[in-house]
């Protein structure tokens, strides 16, 4: 625990280059490097252990997280605010709908994904072997995904696979780590496709088609290793009380 | 429960003009009026009743919750998204920082109040007897308050008293129905200021002067007296498994 040995923090990036703080596993930090890829911006990775922080981070990050950008002079953190900066500061493709009305609607779904997308998910793994709560969660998700189907990819679009239309976005990023891990929720909590989201499955095939997603995505085992090992982790950071 | 006597929803707005969903004692409903007034804009505020809901609100809202706001054919809910809408859409004073790297800083205090302020708040009053865990709770809170006075007010601003400076805007406007219920958290879980947030004293003294605050704000007296309805029509609606 000698402070001597501990190495500095990485110096912010002071020529206007990009520096993102991430962790391999991380769906939120995903988010943020698929981003960087879909608009074309060159950054630096710095990998950090989430579960072995080093010492400096907590002085770079003020929640612990990642993802976290530093560019220009500024930090930002949370991966929607990060990737909605990403597309305001930067050239590229736009990511964000160019009307008012249209970014209001990419926000509303974007907003979805937290407060609802991702606790329906998370509660389909999360049942402690409870049978009728397993079944329970996994009839709620469906929902949550006949509500994207419906009022979402159905309500967006007509010219394209994506939330909104012909070319991907911020919105189609957002939920894209999750649905990669629609394997884990099937595998630990029997989730299903319903089989009349046809519009989800659309989409979510031309997701798994961008180069964003290819050089990001990893396979459903990689993600439920993954999870063996936080619960594991976890359980030794914090034993039951 | 005869149909024939439901009175229709009112039409949307044809003209170009806002109509507003709203519900007297609700914060958020309050932020959206909040920023309809800083912006100078004028619109049809609809109440909504949100514990005896008529029947036709579902149909409008998809979350059956307010605020909730229609406008030039489009729908938009969360009162953070509404807010960000009209500074967007609407001429008048702008709410958001000019740059990428404000609007980012911007995001992030919006997103702080939601997923750590309001949590902190709300534990305070939520203690349901337990003495330590009211303890606990208002020690946490007071955590967050010295976080915002230091990180957000201690950072972003030298030439005023709001969160960037000399003029209100969006992240005031989201924390200011919230601190306006402090007397609440003081009321009932014992909540103080802490004596050294002079910068959170000195913004929320300018707010409280400011004609949105002034034109929407409730005394404590009323706040508590919603929440006393509000916890009986809970009890009412559900009963205790």
């Amino acid at each position: 625990m000698s402070s001597t040995a501990a190495p500095p923090p990485p110096p912010p990036p002071s020529d206007g280059s990009v520096q993102l703080f991430s962790f391999e596993g991380c769906p939120y930090a995903q988010r943020s490097r698929m981003a960087l890829i879909e608009k074309g911006i060159e950054a630096t990775l710095i990998e950090i252990d989430l579960f072995n922080r080093p010492d400096w981070f907590r002085a770079v990050s003020p929640y612990g997280k990642v993802p976290l950008l530093r560019h220009a002079g500024g930090t930002v953190y949370e991966s929607g605010i990060i990737n909605q900066y990403l597309d305001e500061a930067f050239p590229g493709p736009a990511l964000m709908p160019s009307t008012p009305l249209g970014r209001a609607h990419a926000r509303i779904w974007m907003d979805y994904c937290e407060t609802r997308f991702l606790p329906a998910a998370n509660a389909v793994v999360a049942h402690g072997g409870d049978e009728a709560r397993r079944q329970a969660a996994v009839a709620a998700f469906s929902e949550v995904l006949r509500f994207l189907d419906r009022e979402a990819l159905g309500q967006l679009t007509t010219d394209g696979p994506y939330f909104f239309g012909a070319r991907p976005g911020l919105v189609d990023i957002h939920y894209s780590p999750f649905f990669e891990r629609f394997g884990t929720y099937r595998e630990l909590g029997g989730a299903e496709w319903p089989a009349d989201c046809e519009r989800l499955r659309r989409w979510f095939g031309a997701m798994q088609e961008r180069p964003s997603y290819r050089a990001t995505a990893r396979p459903t085992e990689y993600h439920l290793e993954a999870r063996r090992q936080m619960m594991a982790r976890r359980r030794a950071v914090a034993p039951a009380a």
